[in-house]
């Protein structure tokens, strides 16, 4: 564990200047409902709105200078389009997205506000990884994948990393899951500072393929998931896989009610603005599936990127 | 100015062991839209979901024994029920607060659910003072006012003293004005530790009267104000106007709109779930109407007590 740690702190400052260090929260109310010691994790503070461009910069870092000077691409219709294309002009490097044409508006804007192209492909299965292909065979660009990836997996560890600094030794850490980068980061960055940790994924029941894969050893595919968690949809890869099967203690589900409800206390109790995914960890927490009692918990709230078009409207139709 | 900050270091010796040392949140991008540097003090984190607690906490603890033996009141429908709810709880002192029976259910059931008994009362003026008064005549309670008193305007002074010796000398600090406590607060903590430092209240324009009384050396009533801005519909009182005059450098208001476009930029671009009152001193920033161009700028985000109830029904109808 020594040698993995020495790798996270390599990367951490590798990209410790450019990202938030976010803040951890905590609530008496929620200890008193859990009987734990809840330590959050806000990766909605993190810049682009959450965790991801931990990854996208640490991988856009590592690359060559050769394959800088050509640029990369990716494919994502959330989190990691807008992180990417961030990291890139960071990097100065050039960056494509692809995204599909049905892609919210608010999504499309903020990944080219970053400095990203945005290049749009059709809403079929296999519409989006055609498209990135022919930019790469065109313009020979880097594909960097938005979980699959050591380098993504590595600079996702650094939130849980800088969560058991500043907090100290955790008996248990919870993070969601749908392509599996950032829990992956997080087992690893527990198993190397926690002698006891252990981590617990949280997947939404009506996308379990990862529950399923890390049951019976073999990876399912995520077809068609319906479930508000907009950014745990995607499957486990290669990568992610092994890491979370030697790393990972359990993975366990919630509902869409849990999901929504362990949303609405930290929106309404906490204060804090988090999208569906990014309040999955919390409601695994609550669903008292793992017994938590008097344990030091970390929590990884990984995002709050959320339209609140609709929700600003009703506001201003009461001042008009 | 020494005696000034002994005495605010003493009251927030009295009161820190029970309340939230809150975050001080930053933002590129509203530093590049403002020209400065700002450092927002988020209340809304505070325990209760407001400032309030501070000077509820710091009034109860002065009182005699004797008085504290019989018990406190107050009128409110905001966020001072709760605090001083919370706050008697903490120090074991009976609180009956009085309350319109039109209030909100989120509020009446948030204030008994820290402890205190809520008499209700008529909804034209005056009947809430009419009510805690015959109260005060039969029980002898002593009435802690929401603002008008020197303990709360100290004890909420300390949000600022906390705000500064955190990021340390300010330029500017900003800070929304209702019956005048937390301005007033704001205004001799930052007389006290900052040698150049501009205080700037920040009142809607739909609720001005704050900005008249200033103005005029006179204080008017609020009478019937219609502002989003709930908590900021009350007029100042002798002491909080005392203490304005002699401390507020300039009172600036901002329209509705304003004050949605703020409390949007909190919520959408920052993450953080603040009410349309605690949103004002951001309007303020982001009105131009004080120069402000590489000012170190201190804002406090007042408070996030806003009902979720309709924008949670919709998410659960999207889930049904």
């Amino acid at each position: 564990m020594k040698l993995l740690l020495e790798k996270i702190e390599e990367v951490y400052s590798r990209i410790r200047e450019d990202i938030n260090h976010t803040p951890v929260m905590t609530s008496t109310t929620l200890n008193n409902e859990t009987n734990a010691i809840c330590f959050l994790k806000m990766e909605n503070y993190q810049r682009t709105g959450s965790f991801k461009i931990r990854g996208a910069l640490n991988a856009i870092i590592c690359l060559s200078e050769e394959k800088k000077a050509k640029g990369v691409t990716t494919h994502s219709s959330g989190n990691f389009a807008q992180a990417l294309s961030l990291a890139s002009k960071m990097a100065r490097v050039k960056a494509t997205v692809v995204m599909p044409e049905n892609a919210p508006k608010i999504k499309v804007a903020a990944t080219k506000g970053y400095g990203a192209e945005v290049v749009f492909c059709g809403t079929k299965p296999g519409d989006r990884e055609e498209m990135a292909q022919s930019l790469i065979d065109e313009y020979d660009y880097t594909l960097i994948h938005s979980s699959n990836d050591m380098n993504i997996i590595y600079g996702q560890s650094t939130a849980t990393y800088e969560l058991i600094k500043e907090v100290g030794e955790l008996d248990y850490v919870f993070a969601p899951c749908g392509g599996g980068g950032l829990l992956s980061g997080t087992a690893i960055a527990t198993k190397s500072l926690c002698s006891e940790g252990k981590v617990i994924g949280v997947e939404p029941k009506n996308a379990d393929d990862a529950f399923r894969s890390f049951r019976d050893g073999k990876i399912y595919p995520s077809i068609n998931p319906n479930t508000i968690a907009d950014g745990l949809k995607t499957s486990l890869g290669n990568y992610t896989f092994k890491v979370i099967r030697e790393n990972v203690d359990k993975i366990i589900t919630v509902t869409e009610e849990e999901i929504v409800n362990a949303m609405e206390f930290l929106w309404a109790r906490m204060k804090h603005v988090v999208e569906p995914s990014g309040a999955v960890s919390l409601a695994g927490v609550l669903s008292d599936k793992i017994d938590l009692h008097q344990k030091r918990v970390g929590v990884v709230i990984s995002g709050g990127n959320i339209d609140l078009t609709n929700f600003f409207e009703l506001i201003r139709n009461k001042i008009k």
